[in-house]
């Protein structure tokens, strides 16, 4: 295999983990130990960035910072929601690569960046444009069909879990069998952020907290779920439950649109799933019950980030550029993927990126208990070994410090671009 | 000063802080130092567990039990809200106090439990029971007047203030101009806890996140907020608001009554003061809002505790033991003091139970800024050092452990008593 020379460029899309930026450090320190990478460029703000021509040059920044990065929430680049509308854009990209000399990009992103990525690469191909263009998984919601697991996923629910176990003691100290509590988590579309709670539980202790988990993929039924409450609350002092705030009901519809009020002004505004639970059990139980959500600031939380988690970014990311540079590949994710071995390994592989399905993961349903309200052992078995170790933060006067990119701009060589 | 020789009582009152079980920790120890205490029991629940006569023999607790409860959440001993109705309750504290040869009680809780225990220590006074009460302070809250600040406070500002931090690299990810998201704190009565989350600002970046903050202080002008927030939106990317839950309006009513929403059955419930800003947000300026609670999930974030608040608070426990014994006080609540030096330190003293105010010590005006949504350097300078170092967990296959008090009973000796 021919080296290929030129720069490289990688971007980060979709919402922010825990974890992203250590596939980003991964990425960038990876690409220092390959010589036929001359420039390691950023996009600001995912394609966006790529298609705007507002690059950054990562070389320039400190070690210090990309130290850092393995430690700092949100995406460090900028990130962005936006998908290919025109094959316009994609020519545009194409262009960008070209002006820059970009022979490899990575993307940081989840299972419609990788789409995204196909078409690129099919488009480079066709323009005999030689480039090696590779995804790097990650998303708290560990919905990619392709890899055992995503990256993002380890430390949501090890801050879940967590914190389960927090207000457990909390709540403990203060029921009497009158004590409810809800935490809302997110998980729109499938139930594995609110699964992980289930790791608050010790082995063989079906009841600890917490002792209801609502998934997603089970409709609510109120009648069902009060009597669940009723049935903990004779049993133990309290009742803590875990709500994904993507619950629906018999119908089909959110829950939480249900908890629809009414504003100052007289509009109607959607509460969340925790603040539904909360009405249904204070109407018909008579409790008073407290909710707790987490939303962005759970994602966000590195502060509680899982260690294995973002050694397994990390690796993501720096096998992104093994692969493009030594093997030659293009058009292909990274994939995380369990070792045969006795105790758990990691390692990583990869996918050809048009076999990454669109559709989501699901939350296997047999790793639900006939309850529908907890998680069986083979859940709890793959989901441990992802939330070992405690990423040690950086701290000055009693606060976190993160990275931040300085940001040495590129200079741009073409002419702007209508999105 | 004779030794008054005999057994110790130590309950917790009152909502749990993170750190509240570092005072139990604090009185156990010191207790241990001192031959004159023969027995250490703890009260179950409160005073409710002492009229109850649930008493707990500490003494009998692993040595490990009691290290962990240095980093362990919620009240060990449980708590309750429970206040002394009728004489009757005093006398009945008494009998126990007798009949088990207390002559040292411990009482970890707020303004109104330091209220009861001066009732209780009149009573023994008057009685002739020759014991010593002391009351050792704690709330999230930080509003009991005779203490500097208050063991609870620092740990819950940290993690309001880290969280900040962090949503902050999540949010300006995101965020081109258009994005608000809300963090809600708890606190009814007051700010302490969202004033808090200035800490967040690096100094002399007074631009820096949080870029709001709302207090329970100042009255919500739903006009001046949307020009605030458009305010900064122009001048940032994100805008990030914290917001107490006891933000009232211009009529003193909190603004989570108007989030009134209808439940499925028909019946209102109350939204947050978070959730009701995203409504003032989404429908005045047509930008997504997004909203976390904390919650009760803040306060039991010993995960994110501060170590010098856990200092002063097993500090606080160990002093009332001192105070107790050595110096035969009684009647008096443990106070922190800043001891004059150049850098931070803290001390114990004490305060005459009768004189601990029973109204709330209010967030200082003068350190709120003129625009009403940010705090001076005054207020910085006196929370900077409550946030010191970090309370280290003991984490076992990925999650925390916590203290769990094996409750040893201590045999009854008085007939049932009806509260």
């Amino acid at each position: 295999m021919s080296e290929l020379e030129g720069n490289c460029l990688v971007c980060q899309s979709g919402g922010p983990t825990a974890v992203i930026n250590a596939s980003l450090a991964g990425v960038i320190e990876e690409a220092l130990n390959h010589e036929c990478i001359e420039e390691i460029y950023g996009g600001l703000n995912g394609v966006v960035g790529l298609l705007n021509e507002d690059l950054v040059d990562l070389a320039s920044e400190s070690q210090q910072t990309i130290r850092l990065l393995k430690s700092s929430p949100g995406s460090a680049l900028g990130t962005c929601k936006f998908a290919f509308k025109k094959d316009e854009d994609l020519e545009r990209a194409l262009e960008v690569f070209k002006a820059h000399n970009i022979r490899y990009f990575f993307y940081i992103g989840d299972s419609e960046s990788m789409a995204m990525l196909d078409q690129l690469d099919a488009l480079a191909k066709e323009q005999g444009f030689e480039m090696r263009i590779i995804g790097i998984p990650k998303t708290i919601n560990n919905d990619i069909s392709a890899t055992d697991h995503t990256p993002g996923y380890g430390s949501i629910i090890k801050h879940v879990a967590t914190t389960v176990r927090e207000m457990a003691c909390d709540n403990e100290s203060i029921g009497e069998g009158d004590y409810v509590s809800i935490l809302e988590v997110q998980g729109r579309n499938s139930g594995w952020i609110a699964a992980g709670a289930a790791l608050a539980k010790r082995r063989d202790e079906p009841h600890d907290p917490p002792h209801i988990i609502l998934l997603p993929e089970i409709a609510f039924d109120p009648e069902k779920f009060v009597a669940d409450v009723q049935k903990v609350l004779a049993r133990e002092k309290y009742c803590l439950i875990v709500v994904g705030e993507g619950l629906v009901d018999l119908d089909g519809n959110y829950v939480s649109a249900k908890a629809s009020s009414t504003d100052a002004f007289g509009h109607v505004q959607l509460g969340g799933a925790g603040e539904f639970l909360r009405g249904v059990i204070e109407t018909r139980l008579g409790v008073s019950a407290r909710s707790c959500k987490l939303g962005v600031a759970g994602r966000a939380a590195t502060h509680n980030a899982s260690q294995a988690d973002s050694d397994e970014a990390y690796q993501a990311g720096s096998a992104a550029v093994v692969q493009a540079v030594e093997n030659g590949k293009s058009g292909k994710m990274i994939t995380l993927q369990r070792a045969e071995a006795d105790s758990y390994k990691c390692e990583t592989g990869w996918v050809d990126l048009s076999d990454v399905p669109a559709t989501s993961k699901q939350l296997p349903s047999e790793w639900i208990n006939d309850d529908g309200i907890s998680m069986n052992f083979p859940f709890v078995k793959y989901a441990t070994p992802l939330i070992q170790g405690e990423v040690q933060l950086t701290w000055e006067n009693g606060l976190p410090v993160f990275a931040k990119i300085r940001g040495s701009r590129v200079d741009k060589l073409l002419s702007a671009y209508e999105m």
